[in-house]
């Protein structure tokens, strides 16, 4: 008997069997009983029969691992991550507030605010929300590409903390305790609010919105249209954030110009979506995030040729 | 002898051998005496050896043409036409300042507004400005293609109008008389300043920004902006005109989306530029044009990969 099943290991369901799905159920499989919920029986059975795969550093990791469809999740594990898209999860909400039969905790890790109003409904004593910095890649149902190891940041949305502290010690996917869920989410929405949308736009890598001096006019006009909305304080601390993600990511290619690129709808009304609604309620100005907004809607309605 | 050589034939010289400048060089030399004045000697070289190709309707027309190079200008023929591009305009303009040593008339081709200043620097009595509507593309020094036939229009800019009206009458080159020239290059602007700067930001053809809904908020909100700066009354109407152009040339690419395909500088300070500078001198707040401004310049700059 091997010294962890000695132990009560933690189970974890992970909802989504997307880039940031797999590679979540791949890491936390070395130290937790995980089990993937797909939306499709197919995906399901492709994962029993070939195994989750993930490629790092050219290299192929392979590892057994369970699979659900997400029609028989029902809450059983202590933990349940959120892994669908932002446009996918009040869909997936429903769907748990009439399935849930036990007493899980939940992780989102989506991107934005706009879905912590879709959090409230849930009745779970405690939730955790996410940031992300990986750079993930689905190559097909079961196979995760993991070119960017970034950090995940946790934050309690509500309850106690009451996870395991080897879930901070996983080798190549670090996770970090943030003490203040929205200033973490704040900063981060800020980070994406400018990066995506003008990357996904302009069809650059990272690192040309700040390489570029018109484009980082742009992104500097931008700013303070969020941060009048967020009624940001120490505003230009928020703008060398912005900055410094884009230099340290330089050479990467936003989730949004992904997106665009695979013609799968964007991230952004969790982005930007959630600035306009904030500046209607507070009836602030904002037209270049407007025309940003609109530009990626229109974006992703486009059939290419 | 012919019946034209018993005439007083007008002499043209046609400065630019861009695609504009041999377009007009070819339809023009039916009725005139023309001689295309190149940058390069290579060029004229070309244009002396092979002749003048237009291509157009699938089928090569092919035509011998005077050609000299731009230094031995000296305004000796009666109409000199101005057919470089914006922004080598100012360049141009100081040297034929220069080198003039007889009275031509000038007439200039350039869209927008911006070398409307410059025309000042000129002593001649007459002055034609016009708006171009015709597709076309040099294929090599020698050769253009014609894609899209169109209309010229021509006014006054200052002077007296002394022109052969025989120049109304060349087949497949309508040129039309406006009596405003200010009017005339407005409603141009308007429609440049809209389409040009959208479709090329957005790599699509004219129709797109008509057929997509965000695509056309964005239209209307920059429409808006200008409309504001140039203090347009009964401003709808240009709005409508911005969309019937949009629909007649649907599936056209515009001048500034092809020029940031081929790396070229783009003609976006004649345009925009020219807005942003009123605006400036009214003290009016054009966020969106300014971004867009901002977008078109920054993509001139980019390596592309």
């Amino acid at each position: 008997m091997k010294e962890n099943e000695s132990r009560d290991i933690m189970k974890i369901g992970i909802i989504g069997g997307g880039s940031v799905g797999l590679l979540f159920s791949y890491y936390l499989s070395d130290l937790f009983d995980v089990t993937i919920y797909t939306r499709t029986k197919n995906q399901k059975d492709e994962l029993l029969h070939n195994g989750l795969h993930l490629i790092e550093s050219n290299k192929i990791h392979k590892k057994n691992i369970k699979a659900e469809v997400f029609d028989l999740w029902n809450g059983k594990e202590e933990l349940t991550i959120i892994a669908v898209k932002q446009y996918q999860l009040s869909e997936i909400v429903m769907q748990i507030v009439k399935k849930q039969k036990e007493n899980t905790n939940f992780l989102f890790l989506q991107n934005g605010m706009g879905h912590l109003k879709i959090l409230k409904l849930l009745n779970s004593e405690t939730i955790y929300v996410s940031t992300l910095e990986h750079g993930a890649y689905r190559k097909n149902l079961f196979t995760v590409e993991h070119n960017g190891i970034g950090q995940t940041k946790l934050a309690l949305y509500r309850g106690d903390f009451n996870l395991p502290s080897s879930i901070f010690t996983i080798p190549k996917f670090p996770i970090i305790f943030e003490t203040n869920y929205f200033e973490m989410l704040i900063n981060k929405l800020v980070v994406n609010a400018i990066i995506n949308p003008l990357t996904a736009l302009l069809n650059v890598k990272n690192g040309v919105i700040v390489e570029n001096e018109n484009f980082l006019r742009v992104a500097h006009a931008v700013f303070v249209e969020i941060a009048d909305v967020l009624n940001l304080e120490n505003r230009e601390r928020y703008f060398q954030q912005v900055i410094d993600v884009c230099q340290k990511t330089s050479e990467n290619r936003s989730s949004m110009l992904k997106d665009l690129e695979a013609k799968n709808l964007t991230e952004i009304d969790a982005i930007l979506g959630y600035i306009l609604n904030e500046a209607e309620l507070k009836k602030i100005e904002t037209p270049i995030c407007k025309t940003l907004y609109d530009f990626i809607k229109g974006s992703e309605r486009l059939e290419r040729n």
